[in-house]
C-alpha cells in the first residue's frame, strides 16, 4: 500500500511522523493539527484500524488538510521506517532494553544537526493505549521519552505529538545557533537507510536460522530482538553494512582460501 | 460562586491555570490532564459554558480527578486573579497591546523565580474560538504566545494549555531531564572492560583468518582496525559481548542443530 500518495514535502524539512496502528480518526487529526502547528508535514500511516482516508480525521484536523492528504499508509513499521536514516521511539514506560533515551529537546538538537548533515529522521508513535512493541521499538536507533510528572505520566497520542513536534520547531527556528551534526557515532558519515539495516538483519538472522542458533522457537523473538537493538545502537554506515556483510559472510563459508 | 470548593495544593506549588468562558465540558477535561502530566493541580473556572460539575470533563480528564474536583469557579475573571501576583496570559494574535510578550519558555522561567519569591502566579487561557478580551488582557502582566508556524498557529486550549504547563514542568523538574551522556552509549549499564573487548576481537579475527577473509596479509591491518573501530564505536556491554561471541559461534559451526 505504501507510496501510493505523492509525496508532500515537509514544511521546514522537518522529521516525518509515524503512527503505528493509531485507533481513532479524530486522533489522526488532531496529530496532523499538531504537527502543522510545527510546521511538520510527512504523515505515514502504518495500518490504521478504521481504514483510509478517514472523515473523523478531516474534521479534527481542523484545516491540515494537507497532511492528512499528503499522509502515506504502509503494511509494516519496517516498510514506513525504509528509507530513514535516524529514527526515535516514543515510549512512556521505562524499558528494560539497552538504547539511547532521549528527552525530546535533545530529540530535536539531534535531529536537526542530522537533517543538516543530510539524513532523514523520522519520530514513531505506538497505538493509543499499548504504544509501541518491543519489535517496532527495537527497529528505532533512539527512544524518546517525555519529561512529566510520574504520578500521572500517560499522555494522549496527538499530545505526545505536539510536545515533540513543538520542541522541533523551537530548534528548528533558531537560525542562529549552530547545532553540529553529532559525528562521532558514526565517524562522520551519514547512517545507512533503514532499508539497507534491515537488509543485514535479514541476511544475518537466515544465517543465524541455518546454524540452529535461533532455537528454539519460542525464544526466537527476543534473541532477534536482542541483536538488532546492538546493532540498531551501533548506527551503520553503509560502509560499516559492506563489513559485516562481509564477516557475516566469511564466517559462513567454511571453505579456507590459503 | 468563587471559594465554595476546597483549595487543593498545586502538585509541584506551580502556577493557577485559569480558564475564561470556556464551552466544552471535554476540553476542561483534557485542559485537566495536561495540567496534571505536568504537575499542575489548581484550576480555575470563570463561567463554564455548560455548568459545573461536567461529566463530558470527567470523561476526558482520563483520571486526573483531583484536578477537576479541585476546580473553583468564578464569575469574573478579576476575582479568579485577585489573590495572585503575577498573571500571563495567551494571546495567538499579536495585539496592539504595550505590553511584555514571552514564549512559554520564559514564563516558566520567570514563574519560577516568582514563586520561589513567594509569589503565587497564574496562566490566563480564553475560551475555544475567540481567545481572551482586551478587558481580560488588561488585568494580565504579561502576554505569552506560543512560537508556532505562522502561517497555521491556532492551537486547541488543551494544546495550549499542555504547551505552557509542560515548559513549566521541564523548569521546575530540572532533575528529570538529566540523563548523564555516558550512560546513553549502553543503556545504563557499564560498557564492558577493554579485555573483554580485545578476547572478542581475537576470536573474531581468529575465525576470520581461518576463512581467510582477512586477505592478503597486506590488507590485513587495514581491515581488522576497520573492523575493531566498528565494535568499539558500539561501546559494548558485557551482554552485547555474550551475544556477538554467541552469533560468531553460530556462523562458525556449520551444524544444524534442528
Amino acid at each position: 500500500m505504501a507510496g501510493t500518495n505523492k509525496t508532500v514535502p515537509s514544511v521546514t524539512g522537518g522529521p516525518v511522523v509515524i503512527l503505528v496502528d493509531p485507533q481513532l480518526g479524530e486522533n489522526i487529526g488532531m496529530v496532523a493539527r499538531a504537527m502543522l502547528n510545527c510546521g511538520l508535514s510527512e504523515l505515514r500511516l502504518v495500518r490504521p484500524r478504521d481504514g483510509w482516508p478517514n472523515e473523523a480525521a478531516v474534521a479534527a484536523a481542523a484545516g491540515a488538510d494537507l497532511v492528512l492528504d499528503g499522509a502515506r499508509l504502509y503494511d509494516t513499521t519496517a516498510a514506513a521506517l525504509a528509507d530513514l536514516n535516524r529514527v526515535y521511539a516514543t515510549t512512556a514506560r521505562a524499558r528494560d532494553l539497552v538504547k539511547h533515551l532521549v528527552t525530546p529537546r535533545q530529540a530535536a538538537a539531534e535531529i536537526r544537526g542530522a537533517l543538516a548533515a543530510g539524513e532523514r529522521a523520522g519520530l514513531l508513535f505506538g497505538p493509543e493505549r499499548a504504544g509501541l512493541t518491543n519489535d517496532d521499538l527495537s527497529l528505532a536507533d533512539t527512544l524518546l521519552a517525555v519529561p512529566l510528572n510520574p504520578a500521572f505520566a500517560s499522555l494522549n497520542l496527538a499530545m505526545a505529538v505536539l510536545i515533540v513536534s513543538y520542541e522541533w520547531f523551537q530548534v528548528a527556528g533558531e537560525t542562529a545557533r549552530e547545532i553540529p551534526p553529532r559525528r562521532r557515532e558514526s565517524g562522520g558519515q551519514a547512517p545507512a537507510a533503514k532499508a539497507e539495516l534491515m537488509s543485514f538483519f535479514a541476511r544475518l538472522e537466515a544465517a543465524l536460522d541455518e546454524t540452529g542458533f535461533l532455537y528454539p522457537p519460542a525464544k526466537r523473538p527476543g534473541m532477534v530482538r536482542n541483536q538488532r537493538n546492538l546493532f540498531q545502537r551501533l548506527a551503520p554506515t553503509d560502509q560499516d553494512l559492506r563489513t559485516l556483510h562481509g564477516i557475516v559472510s566469511a564466517l559462513r563459508g567454511a571453505k579456507r582460501r590459503s
